[in-house]
C-alpha cells in the first residue's frame, strides 16, 4: 500500500462508500505479509517513499521462488536484487509479468503498471566494466519512477570527456557518479555541478584497488563537498538515495 | 559572488546602468583570489551552490590569518573549521565581524549580512559525546542559510527515546544522523522516514570503534535503503550535502 | 562421560555393585579415544557441561570417517558442523542413527537417545539470508537439550517486526541474534530485554561489509550494555555460550 | 525505578493508598530525566536490569557536572566510567556522597544506599598491566549488587599459575578473563570450567598487540566453546553482561 | 654441491689424485644452473646449511618440468612444495626416483640416496585440521635429515592433552607448534620447555581468523618468551628455520 | 666522491700528476666514513647519482651532532630531513655554512659550494596543508641541483585552476604531485601531461584518509597511465626519483 | 592521432597540399571513437606519449568484441590487458593482425606497422612465479617501442646472482624490479644504479604476503631512495612509466 | 632457582648435608612470589632455561616497585625492560646494585654476581635510528649470559656494508637482524648464512611502513629460509630466542 492507495481509502470512507470495519481489515491485511522465510514489509513505500526489495544473495532458489509468490498473492510491486540467472528463471515462473535485466542482476514487477518516470537524474560512469554496477542503478531508479540517463566511459585520464558533458550534468536533479579504481572522478563532477552527488565505488581495479576500498576511501575523502557514498557495487543504495533526493516533498505535502 | 550578484549585475547591464566593460571586470575581478599560500576559488558558490570554507588542520596560524585577509580585501563570505582555539583568535584579529563557536570549532564570517534561515534539516545524534561533530554540522548548516534543529542523546539503547522523536523527524527535509560506536541509529532513522538520510560517523567509542571505523562500516551497510555517509566525524561535509539536498531547484530554476 | 553418568557409577561403587578396579578402569577407558588423527576428548561435557563437536571444514573425507568411527565405537554423542554433503553422506554411513541437516550444515548423533528440551533461548534474525548460521545454532542448542525457538526477518529497517515481538524475547532465558549487514539489530534486542544478549554477526551484505567485519565491529561495539559477541558466522559458538548460561547451575549443585 | 520500586508502588495502589494518579505522575515523572546535554533513561533499569550508566571519554567537564545534577534530581544510582582526575574532582563536587576509584577511573553513586552483594563472579586476569581494566569490571560489578574476586597475573606462560586456580575458577557462576598480548589465557579457562566465559581484551603488549587487535582476535577464534567476547579495554561492558548473566531470572519471575 | 662433497673434493686435491683444473671445473659447474625460466642456485647448501627447494603455486606446469629437468642435470636433490597432483604427475615423470607426498603437497628427490635422520625435532598441532601444514613441515624436515615427530590434535580446549605430552616436549631439541584459530597452544608449550619454539599459524577457522592472521597474531605477542614466528601456512619455513637451529655447529666447525 | 672527482682523479694519474699510491689511498679514504653511530655511504653519489642524506627521526641529538660531524670532516655534502627545531639548533652549530628549512624541516650542507640549477621539475599540490611535504620535495630539489617550481592550493573541486596551469605543466620534465584527501589531482594531471608523474601522498584529511592512506591507495590506482607512487608524506623521496628522471644520461655518458 | 602524424598533416596544410577544411576535419575524426560501451580517446597519445589501451577485466566478450571493432575502423593502435583465452579469440576474430601473448594476457595490434624497438629497459624479477606480470611489461615495452631484456629468478636468497648482473642493470636507462613475497629485490638494486627504478610488487607468497601487500609495503618503504611504486601486478602501469621516463623529450622538442 | 642452584641443593641431598624436610621447603619456598600485583614465577628458570623479566609498560611507578622488591627479597636475579626514566629510579632506589640502560629502557639486576658470557650471538641493524630496540636485545643478552656484538648502519641501499660483514656473520651462532622500513637486511644476511636469523622488526620508518608492520609483513615473507620473526620492537624477545638456540642442550644434559 502506498500513499495514493491509502489517500484513495480514506475518501471512500470519508464519502461513506467503504465501511470503517472494512477500511480497518484493508490496511491491516497489507500491512504485512509471512511466510516462513519472509516478513515482507508491505507498508515500506507507505512509511519510506519505497517499495521493500529482495537481495537475492544468499538465498536459495527455493527462498527467492517463496517470496516471489509472497509478492504475488499481495499484488505488490517487487524488485530482486543480485539475482542469479538460475534464480531468475525459478522466480520469472513465478512473476509472470517480470521483467529481468541480466546486464544488472535485477529483476521488476509491476503487477499494477508501470509507473510514469519523472524527474532526471544522470548516472556517470568512469569506464565500461563499471557498467553491471550502473545497470542495476538505472533499473533501480526507473522501477521507482525516476528517469535516469547513463553517461558511460568519462574517467579522468581524459578529463575533456566528462568537461564536455558538464552542461548535461548541471541540470540534473541529482548525479550518480560510478567509478573503480581511484574514483576521483566524484570530486571532479562534485566541483562542476550543485545538485547532490551520491559517489557509488566498484570493485574494478588492479590489486590494490582492494575490491573497491581505495575508490570507497577516494570518495568519502572527497575535496569537493557536496558528495556522500553508499556501500561497494550497491548501485540499488545509490538509486534508493536517488529516489528520496528527487521527491523530497513526498512525505510532506502528500 | 553567488547568483544574486551576478543576476543583479546582468540586469543592470541589461538596463545600461553598467557598461559591458565595467561587468567583465567584475566578473573577472570576483573569480579567484591569490596569495602566495592560497587561491580562492570565490566563483565555487556561483557553479556548486555554496562558497569554499577553510579547514584549518595542517596549516600555521600564518597561513589562517593571510587566507582571513584574503577573505576581507574580497569582502566575502568565509567559514573556518576544525579552528583551534590559537587559531581563532589570530583569524578573529582581522575578521572584524567573525563568530567563534568553539563547540564547533568554526569560524564564520559574513561581511554582507546573514542570510535568512530557510527549509528544515534535523540533525539527530546518539549520544552527548558526539554534539562537537554535531555542532559542526549545524553552524555550516546556519551558515549556509539553512534551519537545524539539534536532537541530542537518543541512541538506540532505549529505542523508544528516537520512536518519539519520529513525527518531527519525518516532518524534515533532510535528516542527518550522528553516532559514534556501532551507529545503528542511522539504520533506524532510515526506516521511519521518507527523506533522504545523510550519515555522519563519529570516532567515539572503545578500543575496537577504531575511531569511527566500527559507525563507518555499520552505515555503509544500512539495511534501511535511503542513506549515504560522509567521512568520519566530518559535520561540515554532512551539511554541505544536506544544503545541495534541500535546495534541488538552485541550479535550475534560478 | 558425563555428570550424571559419572554420579550412577560413583552410586554404583558406594552400594557395591561396581569394584573399585572396575570404576577406575571404566573411567579411563572413557576419558580419551585416539586415533592417528584425532583425540578425542570424551571427558569434556563432565569438565565442561558440553561434549566435543568435530568441525569438518579443512578435514578429508576419510577423517571424518575415521572420527565417526571413533563415536561409534565410544557410544558417545557426536555434532559434526560445517559439514558438505559429500562429508555428510560419507558420515552418515557410519553413524547409523545420525541426523543431517543440510540447512544447518549439521550431523547430530545421539546413540543413547536424545536429550529432553528444556529452557528458552530465542534465536533472532535481521534477514532471509542469515538463517544457515542461525539454524546451525539452533540445530546445535537442540543437541545440547535446549528449546530454540528461531524468529527470522526482523531487521531494523522496518523496527515495528522487531518491537511486535519484544513481549516474547523479554521471556526468553538467553537471546542470540544473528546479523549480517550493520549489525543493528542487536543494539535494539538488548535495550529491549533483561537476558543476556549472544550477538552473532554473519557475513551477508555488499563489499564494505568486508565478509561480516561490520557486523562483528557494529555488535563489539553495541551502545546496549550486556551484549557478549562470537565469531562471524559462528552459529556453533554462540549455542555453546547460549547453553552455559541457561545452565549455570550445572556445575555448581549437580 | 527499578522493578522493586515499581513493585511497591503498585502495592500501594492495590492497598489504596496511592491514587491513580500519584502513580501515574510518580511513574512518569521517573521515566526520563532530560537536560540540554542528556537524556538520561531512568527506566533503563526497570527495562533491563541494570541502570544506565556515563561515558566520560568526549565529554567536557561541564557536560559531567550537569549530568551529575541529574542523577542528583532524580535520586537515582549513578555510574561514571573513562573518568579522568579532573572530570572526578568535579563530579565529585555534586555527587557528595559518591566515591571515586582513581584505578579504575569510575564514580559510583549509591544516593539510596549501597546493594548487597551476591552472586559469585571471578575476574582474572593474565598480568599486573591488565589491572585498570580488570578494575573497571569490579567496580561495575560492585555497583551492580555482583561479588566479584580479581585473580592477578596468572599468564599462560606459567601454565600452573593458572591450574592451581582451576577449582576455585569451577565455583564462580559466571568467569571474566581479562588479558591483553596473545589473550591466551581465555581459551584455558574455558576449558576448565563449565560456566560462561566472557572474554575481555585489553590494549597491553608490543607493536604487533595492534592496540589489543591480537587479543580481540584471538579471543573471537577460541578453540574453547562457551565464549563471547566484548569490545576492547571495555571492562564495563564485561560486568554488564556477566551481571545478566548472573541474574538470569530477574526478567522472568521477579 | 654440498660441504661434504666439498671437503671430498679438496681432500683429493691435496693427495693429487684430482688436478687443479678439474677441481676449478667441477666447482664451477656446479655453481649455478640456468635455464630460461630458472637460476638454480646449486650453491645454496654450501652457504647456507640446505639445498634450495621449489615453490610450485603460480608456476605452470611446464616450468616445473623445466626445473625438474635441471635437478636431474645436476644430480642435485630437490624438493618441490605446494604442489598440486597434475604438477606432481609431471614432475615424477622427470624425477624417476622422487617421491609424492599427497597429504604434504611435497615431492622429494635424493639422487644421491637419503640422508640418515638425525636431531629431535617435535611438531605439534592443534587440530586435525592443521595437519597438511604440519606434514609439509614433516617431510621437509626429513629430506633435511631430520627426525621429526608429528603430535596431533592437542590444542588447550582441553589443557590435560598437552601436559600429557609435555615430558616429551622438554625432551626434543626444538619444537614447532601448528595452529590456527587462536594459537593459543604455542604460548602455553613455550612455557613448558627450554627449547626454541617455532611458531607455524594456519588458515584454519571461522571467519574472524582471517585466514591465520588471529594465529599470526597472537603467537607475535606470544607472552612466553622463546618464540619465533613464521609465514602462515608455511610449513617449509618452519622446517628450514628449525633444521638451522639443531645444526648450529655446521657452518662453525665442520 | 661523485663522477666529477673521480674523473679529475683519474686524469691527474694518467698525466703522471698523482702516483697510483696516492690515487688508491684517496679513493678509499673517500668511501666510507664510519663513527659508533654510523657508516656514512660516501660514495653513494659514485654509485646512484646522489649523495646519502640523513632521516633524523628516532635519532637522538647527540646520534645528529655526530653525524654532522663526520660530514664535516669529510667535506661532503650533506641533508638532514625530518629535523626538529631542537637537533637543527645543534646540528647547525657543528655545520656552520648549514642552512635550516624550518617549513620543510631539512638542513642542507655543502661545503664545496652550491650545485648550479639545471632541469625542470614542478611539484603542483593540492592544498595549503601540503606545503610542509611540497617543501621538502623542493629543498631536495635544490640540493641535488634541479630547479622546482611549486605550484599550490590547484585542488579539483575546482578543476579550472588546474586546467589553467597545463601549459605550464606540458612543459616540466618531471611532475610531482603532492595531494591528500583522495589525491585525485595526480590522475588529472597525469592525464594532461607526456612527462612522467611521481605521486606523492599526504597525511592530510579527516578521519576515514587514515593519515594518507586513502591518497596512497588512489595514487596507486589512478586511472591515467605513467604514474608511480611514493610514501606517505615522503617528500624526500619523491625528490630523489625526480632527479633520478631528469638525469637519465649521468650513469652512460658521464 | 599520435604527434607524428600531426606533424605530417600541418606540414601539408602549410604546403597547401591539405585544406584548412580537410584538415579540421581530420583532426576532429580522431579525436573520439563512440560506441554504446566506449568512447575512445584517440588523441591520448598526442596528449600523454601514448595510446589508450584496453583493460578486458570485468567486460564482456561482446564489449571486448565491439572495443576491437572501434580500433579496427579507426586504424588505430591498440593493447588488450588482461585478457582471458575466450576474450582473446574473439578479439582476435576483429583484429586480423593481432597477435596474443598468452605468458602475459595481452593482445598487440599496429594496423600501421609495428614501432622499431629503442631506449634501453631492463626488466628483473626476483623468481620464476613473477613471470606472467614480467611479461606484460615486457609486451607493453615492446608495443610502446621500448626494447625490454628480462632477467628471471635473481632473488635476493643469493644475492649474488642479483651483483653478477649489477653491470649490465647500471646501463639500463630504467630498471623494472618485479618482486612478490618481501619484495627486497627493489632496493638491492636501487642502491646499484643511478638510472629510476620503478617498483612492481606482485601477489607471489605465502599467507601473509596479503596478495602483494607486503611487497607493496616494502617497496613504498626502500631505505634507497630513487624507486616509485606502481599497483600490485600491474606490469602494464610499470612499463607505462618506464616509457615516460625514456621519452621525457617528447613533449617538449618533438 | 636455575638448573645449577637446584643440582647443588640435590647433590648436597644425597651427601645428607641436607634434610628432605629442608630441601623440601627450600624448593617451595622458591616457586612463587605472590604480592597484591604480581605473582613472581621463579622456576620459569628451571623450567624454560632464562628467569621471568618484568614489562614496564603499563604499570604504574608503584606496582614497579613492589615488584622490585619482590626480587630484592627473593634474591633473584630481574630484568625491567620498556622502563622510563621515572620508573628507572624508583626502581633502583630498591634494587641497589640494579644497573640502568637508557639508550635500552632496560634495568638488570643480578644479586648472586654476573654471569660469564659465552656463545656468540650478532645483533645487525640496518640504521642509526633502530638503536634502541637492537639495544634492548644486548642488554638482554648479556644478562642471559650471552655474549651480543653489535653491527650498525648496514642497510641495503649499500650492499656492500653489509656483504664487508658476510665473513663475521658466518661465524655467529645465531644473528639477529634489526630493520625498519622494508626490512630487506634479513632476507640478505639469511642468504649469507646457515646460523639461524631471528628478524626483529622495527617502528622506524615514513608514513606507510605503519609503524612497523611493513617491516614485519616482509620479514614474514622473506624469500630466504631459515629466518622466524619475533614481534615489532621488540629487542627483549629476539634475545631470549637467541639465547634458547645457543643453548639448545641446556634442558639435555645437564
Amino acid at each position: 500500500m502506498n500513499r495514493k492507495q491509502l489517500q484513495e481509502l480514506l475518501q471512500s470512507v470519508r464519502e461513506n462508500n467503504t465501511s470503517i470495519e472494512q477500511a480497518v481489515n484493508n490496511i491491516a491485511a497489507t500491512a504485512i505479509h509471512s511466510s516462513e522465510v519472509a516478513q515482507l514489509d508491505l507498508h515500506r513505500e507507505l512509511r519510506c517513499g519505497a517499495p521493500e526489495a529482495v537481495f537475492c544473495e544468499g538465498k536459495t532458489v527455493e527462498q527467492c521462488v517463496t517470496i516471489a509468490g509472497q509478492f504475488v498473492e499481495a499484488k505488490h510491486t517487487a524488485l530482486f536484487t543480485r539475482c542469479t540467472a538460475q534464480q531468475a528463471e525459478a522466480v520469472l515462473a513465478v512473476l509472470e509479468s517480470g521483467e529481468y535485466f541480466p546486464d544488472a542482476g535485477c529483476i521488476t514487477y509491476s503487477p499494477n503498471g508501470s509507473l510514469n518516470l519523472a524527474h532526471d537524474v544522470v548516472v556517470v560512469c568512469a569506464g565500461t566494466s563499471d557498467l553491471p554496477v550502473a545497470r542495476e542503478a538505472t533499473v533501480t531508479l526507473n522501477w521507482l519512477g525516476c528517469n535516469a540517463e547513463l553517461i558511460s566511459d568519462v574517467g579522468v585520464a581524459g578529463i575533456h570527456r566528462v568537461l564536455e558533458k558538464s552542461v548535461r550534468l548541471r541540470t540534473a536533479e541529482c548525479v550518480i557518479v560510478v567509478a573503480g579504481m581511484e574514483g576521483a572522478l566524484c570530486s571532479v563532477v562534485a566541483g562542476l555541478v550543485a545538485s547532490p552527488v551520491i559517489a557509488l565505488p566498484t570493485s574494478i581495479g588492479y590489486g590494490a584497488s582492494y575490491e573497491g576500498l581505495a575508490a570507497l576511501l577516494a570518495m568519502l575523502n572527497s575535496c569537493s563537498p557536496g558528495v556522500a557514498v553508499v556501500n561497494i557495487d550497491n548501485g540499488f543504495g545509490a538509486a534508493m538515495m536517488a529516489a528520496r533526493i528527487v521527491n523530497p516533498a513526498r512525505n510532506l505535502q502528500e
